[in-house]
């Protein structure tokens, strides 16, 4: 009996906090909605203005039913124009261009196919007037859905096919009813074109948002992104591991921060240069702008981030190397971070200031950031016999005795768990999530703990980082070989004009002393 | 003079080069449209069928138009629903539902608005009610353009707010011209609805194509394609390194074609995720099927994936430790590989069949490989030893003589520098194109130079290759953990039933004991 009581009060007590959460929801909701729509006009005032564009637009287009005069050129299917507006007018100037351009072509298209359709539209026999529509209907809807699926026509001509079988089919299957299909369709490719035309007056003209700066913008943000992750990374690989704890409660990892938005760029950077090649605008000397290898430095750099999220990697594994033997290598460690990320930021200045860089300094500084690491690895061959089981005969006197070493690893224990957590938010709630589930408490992560129980040798981890450093060195390459192209295609100015500033802080004669050898090594 | 008719002679050249590469494109065109168009419906005949059923629908929308006692009951806005058909029908049951309801719901509720504007359009004045009229489409048009802004009304119901403005403006426009704004409503109303639910019975009941299944496979998919990635990735790091070079030759390397897609997967999944939300599809017991915890195990896999990129960007390295260095811890590597794969394989195993994993076994077994790798470091400390400038004092006998190793290493940098072009087929055109720029002679990839020419300790390489190895084996972990939490939300079945067939394999009583430690050490 009792059982059932506490069953039955249960489920009651479980559909009031139901309720209650309900009701909390609903009384929460006008907030967190004008906190929402506050945050997209603060974030980005261009939407607030785009906004109103759209709005004025509306009001023009409608001018053509309200007023007398207009209305009487045009007629009832004045609708279709501001019909377009509404669909066609989009953010960027691209898009809108895109969207209105394939539009206007759909139509046009389509409407040309009208004189075929008025043919047999006079032929004698409704039957066969209403088979013959029906038969066209049915081909090229199949064949233009079919269409639709090819990848090259998906990319770009998307929209147009289906406004172009839009468009057939009103005209095919009013033919049945209507005396003129011709004035249909001239009514059609007329209203379609004032409206594509407004749209893309407003949004070349008024206060224009080009898909191209955007582009720009990101691909500079990104190069800026990594190299602050980059730098942060080293210098936290190196710094006391009580910092990110703290950092923890301000709930984003500026590491992760810095390149979570490289790693999401691949869908949008695609978009926006698709939307840019559709936009009319030029660099100097009337030259097309290349907007496709802002796409391909942007794979680069994907590439180039996937060796920075294995960096930080090593930030939150399980078993570090000894903060003891780290320490001896931290300096030429962050020197090669550091140079890294000022290559990257040297990039970001190169594509803001429309600026051609100079190679030759960049990949000298960062030679000899490699080589003093080179030069710190081998005067100090610690790192490759620093294992913990003492095994090694010729222990340096830099290890840490074994107690500070086991207390050290505790602590390190418990926060590469908290850091661990805070990877990413959605980890994190997983995490949580898994565990409020009564199975979980029984699986206490076998993996994690058998892996924090080996006896790894404890230069492995510190091995792979610096490893990964080198590694990054490498693929950095790539990324700069293709902003180089992106200078040379977009005619950036020449590195020239700046050679004298630069010539201050490392003379010419030096680089291409540096040169020589390595061109006798290949 | 000379130089003039050179000039003159190359730039007709080139315009004759121009026009021939033209002619060639057009000759070569419907070849390429043929082999394109044929490739997509052998690819995927639902494809086909696809548009096979749009044509029938549109053929059927268009009776109402066409057969004489439906016209008389809808007239001539059974245009709408046509459109509302060429619209609303996607690929995807999913994706038809989104849309139609979303345009379903946008339309009755702009239509709901109509009582406001009819009591607007009966006010005297036209000029009163042309003001009224501008300024509601002013207002509307710029709050909605506002609204599809904020993030969640953009993922869910984008499409539904431009339906309801574009309903809207039909409404308010029309009403300053036609008599009762309520015929308009309600014919709106009731074509989109015929048209909205024509497309549902055809995505739902004629041969329908569910995202959530999509979703499924790609998930499998996904995690079986890592595994192959894995397995290859780590056999060839072992093997001979002239195995990639004929590989090259057949385009794509194995390891990046398991990997791409896994790598690319964030857009399409949380798409699928989305669009399967709508799907009115059950699991057993007739429980949700959890749809957004695949887009979260697509997640999880992701994070894994950044570490089998950084393993693969180990065989590219410039820099190789000696293989007769790497021989020795070949085979610990390789099973820590196989395991990790055979987890992999296992969770597409309980995702396909529905069915619960046993954590426990997998990680023991993972724990073994573990351990088994760290006894083969411990045993044989010659990785931490191997530096070839032979500062150590203890050098193995397995280490080969410096000229050996020399000779080798330049055929290795040689296979090397094959191997770093075809990483990314991007990458290679670049690299090519980069080659007839003639700028890009002059500086022969500095930093990668000096990467080679640089005596890093040899034994780097193999470490981070080792370290990352069990890197992986703890983000694995994370992904074991969204897979099971999977099982436990969609209901799979449990584990138990095969759980005899797993004890022949491994008794229980073997795990519980492998347990202890570790639950001691923790």
């Amino acid at each position: 009996m009792d059982e059932t009581e506490t069953n039955i009060s249960n489920k009651s007590s479980r559909k009031l906090s139901c309720i209650c959460s309900f009701v909390d929801k609903v009384k929460k909701f006008p907030g967190l909605a004008r906190r929402a729509t506050w945050t997209v006009g603060k974030e980005d005032p261009r939407k607030v203005v785009h906004s109103l564009k759209v709005g004025i637009a509306l009001t023009l287009v409608s001018l053509l039913y309200l007023l007398e005069p207009l209305f009487k050129g045009i007629g009832k299917n004045a609708m279709w124009a501001v019909m377009t507006v509404v669909v066609v007018m989009e953010f960027t100037a691209g898009a809108t261009l895109c969207k209105g351009l394939n539009r206007g072509l759909g139509t046009l298209l389509a409407g040309s196919l009208a004189f075929l359709i008025e043919y047999v539209a006079d032929a004698p026999g409704r039957i066969f007037r209403a088979v013959f529509i029906g038969v066209a209907v049915f081909m090229l809807g199949a064949m233009t859905t079919y269409v639709r699926f090819i990848p090259y026509i998906k990319k770009n001509y998307d929209y147009g096919v289906l406004i172009f079988l839009l468009t057939f089919n009103l005209i095919t299957v009013s033919s049945y009813r209507v005396d003129s299909v011709w004035d249909i369709a001239r009514d059609r490719i007329a209203t379609i074109a004032i409206g594509c035309g407004l749209c893309l007056v407003m949004s070349l003209l008024v206060f224009p948002n080009w898909s191209g700066e955007d582009l720009h913008n990101n691909t500079i943000s990104n190069l800026e992104g990594l190299a602050s992750s980059i730098e942060v990374c080293v210098m936290e690989y190196f710094n006391d591991l009580a910092t990110p704890a703290t950092q923890d409660e301000s709930s984003e990892d500026p590491i992760y921060e810095g390149y979570k938005a490289v790693l999401d760029s691949k869908a949008s950077n695609e978009t926006l240069a698709l939307q840019a090649s559709w936009e009319p605008r030029y660099s100097r000397f009337c030259h097309k702008i290349p907007w496709h290898q802002y796409a391909r430095v942007g794979a680069a750099l994907r590439h180039f981030c996937y060796t920075v999220v294995a960096l930080h990697g090593c930030l939150q594994s399980e078993i570090q190397t000894p903060k003891s033997i780290c320490a001896l290598y931290k300096d030429s460690c962050i020197r090669v971070g550091e140079e890294v990320s000022k290559v990257l930021r040297e990039l970001a200045k190169s594509i803001r200031n429309n600026h051609q860089f100079s190679p030759e300094t960049l990949s000298n500084n960062l030679k000899e950031a490699l080589q003093d690491l080179d030069n710190a690895l081998k005067s100090k061959p610690q790192l490759v016999l620093g294992s913990r089981n003492g095994r090694t005969p010729n222990t340096p006197v830099q290890v840490v005795p074994h107690q500070d070493q086991k207390l050290e690893e505790e602590t390190r224990t418990s926060f590469s768990s908290v850091k661990n957590d805070s990877f990413s938010s959605r980890a994190c709630k997983s995490k949580e999530h898994s565990r409020e589930t009564p199975k979980k408490v029984l699986r206490p992560q076998l993996s994690k703990t058998a892996i924090i129980s080996l006896e790894f040798s404890e230069a492995l981890p510190f091995a792979a980082f610096t490893s990964l450093l080198v590694e990054m060195v490498a693929k950095l390459d790539l990324v700069m070989d293709e902003v180089e192209e992106l200078g040379q295609m977009a005619h950036f100015r020449e590195f020239k004009d700046e050679e004298i500033v630069v010539a201050c802080e490392k003379p010419k004669i030096n680089i291409s002393q540096n040169d020589l050898p390595s061109y006798g090594g290949e």
